[in-house]
């Protein structure tokens, strides 16, 4: 019996020398705060990435530039263990040549059309296509209209529904026309799509992302078009006026490239092996600088731990910044580092991501089962603390999804989104569009949640 | 017996009646979010009002176009009783002299410094002051400095605090020396003060805004001045420079002006005595355009009722928008609206106000007893639905603060701050500044929260 209670004893002490050595949540909600926003250095790091790697597609030579840049900026805020694990990525390349030109039913020029090519997409023959234009709102109206889209540019103009309050659903509910647009253009007989930008914003800025093809369907060539013009291009065809368009593209599919994912860590005190990764995807669109698509959360992921390490946290297990390549066009990224070839042993408990943009954070989605989510909910009172007390559950983020499809817990920031698609993939996301203390406040919740982890699991 | 259940049969087909007439909440949302988002009108009018009444200073001859403006888009909403109920207002003028020289201590001049007059500042003497600065960063450090402040221009620095997250409580915790600076530096001697802009931008922007004189003490002229040169000003002053400014203004107060509060209602269709006011107010500082302050609380106000006129809503009390006049220095406008010489038999059941920028809202705050908040609470699902769930208790807003004392429910609206205090009473705070979506978003919260006060009371 004595000899129990000595181990007993023994055990409290060991519990209550762990609390004196961690710091009140309180009071690390405090440091944090004083410290991020009185540096505001994520908005700092991401003036950086911006500027010196601001069009970073996967196969590109900035993307590794990229890579090189991030790595030194781990470096730089006391992460150790910094490296690249290495992924094969596609590499398109968007090429010098991006014309549209309207022209009247007989085949005058009218005018320029504003357009970017769709991620992927195949150029047009040399010389360009000429052809009229039919607009379409919905992949079942173009099926209906049989014949008579054959030879033709389908135009789908279906706009993000502004009524909607998430623009993410907006987005969502709208996307199949860029994604699949080539395709179902293709099928109806269609030489070209036109696809009308996502946004909401009323200006005639395009916006490019990931398109497809199918196998076994012809693929023709695809671009976006500015909101300006795709109404006026609307316009033209309401009034009868049969306009035609010619579409000139020299971009292409290149062989795959080595790339790679860069990470560093604070390592765990207590438990190493047990891996807490925080990150964004490094990859933008070859348009604007990919300031809130994904630099900001690459940047956050970094000051995170930044900010842990300038006071001094040593956590209990290991926390890693990963920047993932190729979110935007392949996943890549996520899937090399969910199989982690040279990481055995290591086990991940959690896995965070920023990718919503870095516009002012109101708290986390949470992609678990419902007793993580529960305990995780315990924490609210703290997050709502620094005005972000939203736990919800939801989705994974795309590069994190294959980490959750192995059940390992997730987390997304949410992010206001009123903002986020006026820049989205165009010449818009620049770092101007940027607040600093709005990108602060997300790394401050990440570093409030990287710490609560680590501290005391998710079990 | 019969004669009883005769008159609940009849009670019951009245409630079931007018539970015909109204509208669904849940309906209501949706229609809301599509008719707001789809026109964004809020943001139109607000580009019309900054445009045409840019600096609407009380007194001013611009402040009384606003008033003129605003009854022409009122009667434009739908609005009836339109018009003006006067307001005697203070009126003071910026002149045409507003400058600030940096000079070294011999009096060689360095360069110019970015300063603008605090708001009822006394001039300076013709051709200007001279004179060696003394830095302080609060009232305790200036008095213990005793003579040695006295003849010198007393320099404010004490910055907003980065580390709170809220940028309301860091302006709450470093206005005073804007606001009682003149008095402070007077009574120790100095011969005028230089205040650190409230902002917590790093730019060179000045942000003007109400200052007070005590009767007892001599008036010295005030400015603040823009952060980059107030760093400059202060590193000077660290290194011994013992740096002098030539400080030259000819602003002045001018005897009062008739004004007065624009103001047009929907009436109430079965408790027409019954008022509900929402509101912004109409006067803005002279720098920038208003456009956050306040002129997207007065355009959410005509937006929230052209809503609700345009969904064919008629309210069972009667909603009244109010532009207040003259709260930047003075507030004529809340207390002559409140004491309601003209609008007897009247009764307010509840007071709303936008006066914290047409940012992204977040919910309400609720000055009221707390049997109002709760059954407030009860409606903070449907705010969720909006994305804008929070209700929190907390003070009025300044216009609507005679109200308040009366014992009238207040409520204001609650916005993501992070951005507000880099415009705030500045040449920053244009149009280009607001989103048009985050502007709609309070005008849609503010017209459920209008509905459902109108249909069930607050009793």
């Amino acid at each position: 019996m004595r000899r129990w209670w000595n181990i007993v004893m023994v055990l409290c002490l060991a519990v209550t020398a762990r609390a004196a050595a961690a710091v009140a949540p309180d009071s690390l909600v405090h440091a944090l705060l004083r410290a991020g926003y009185t540096g505001n250095t994520a908005y700092q790091l991401l003036q950086e990435l911006t500027s010196h790697a601001p069009h970073r597609l996967s196969g590109s030579t900035v993307s590794l530039m990229a890579l090189d840049l991030a790595q030194h900026m781990m470096r730089n805020a006391g992460l150790t263990h910094v490296r690249v694990e290495s992924v094969m990525v596609p590499h398109w390349d968007r090429g010098t040549v991006e014309e549209a030109r309207l022209l009247d039913a007989s085949g005058h020029p009218i005018g320029p059309l504003a357009v970017c090519a769709l991620g992927g997409s195949v150029s047009t023959p040399p010389g360009g296509i000429t052809a009229a234009v039919v607009e379409v709102h919905s992949f079942d109206e173009l099926r209906s209209l049989g014949k008579s889209a054959e030879g033709k540019i389908i135009f789908f103009n279906r706009p993000m529904d502004p009524a909607l309050p998430d623009p993410f659903d907006a987005y969502g509910r709208a996307v199949e026309q860029r994604s699949r647009g080539a395709i179902e253009a293709a099928r109806a007989g269609g030489v070209a799509a036109i696809v009308r930008s996502m946004t909401l914003a009323h200006d005639n800025v395009p916006h490019t992302g990931a398109m497809g093809y199918a196998d076994s369907i012809r693929k023709v060539p695809a671009v976006a078009i500015g909101i300006v013009d795709a109404d006026r291009l609307s316009g033209l065809v309401a009034r009868g006026a049969a306009p035609r368009v010619h579409l000139h593209l020299d971009c292409a599919t290149l062989p795959e490239v080595l790339s790679g994912n860069a990470m560093g860590e604070l390592t765990g005190s207590e438990f190493p092996e047990e891996i807490i990764v925080v990150g964004g995807h490094i990859d933008c669109w070859d348009k604007g600088a990919g300031a809130h698509d994904d630099g900001a959360g690459c940047m956050q992921a970094i000051e995170a731990l930044r900010l842990l390490h300038e006071l001094g946290i040593q956590p209990r297990r290991t926390l890693r910044a990963v920047m993932y390549m190729n979110e935007e066009n392949g996943l890549r990224g996520g899937r090399g580092y969910a199989v982690a070839p040279g990481r055995k042993g290591e086990r991940h408990i959690a896995a965070i991501e920023s990718d919503m943009g870095g516009f002012a954070p109101r708290g986390f989605f949470v992609k678990a089962d419902s007793l993580t989510v529960a305990r995780v909910r315990r924490w609210q009172p703290l997050f709502e603390s620094l005005d972000a007390g939203k736990i919800e559950t939801g989705p994974s983020e795309v590069d994190i999804s294959p980490l959750a499809n192995q059940g390992i817990p997730a987390f997304g920031l949410i992010i206001d989104a009123h903002r986020y698609f006026d820049v989205h993939h165009s010449d818009n996301d620049t770092i101007d569009k940027v607040h600093p203390r709005e990108l602060e406040h997300g790394a401050i919740l990440e570093a409030l949640l990287l710490y609560l982890i680590s501290e005391s699991g998710l079990r």
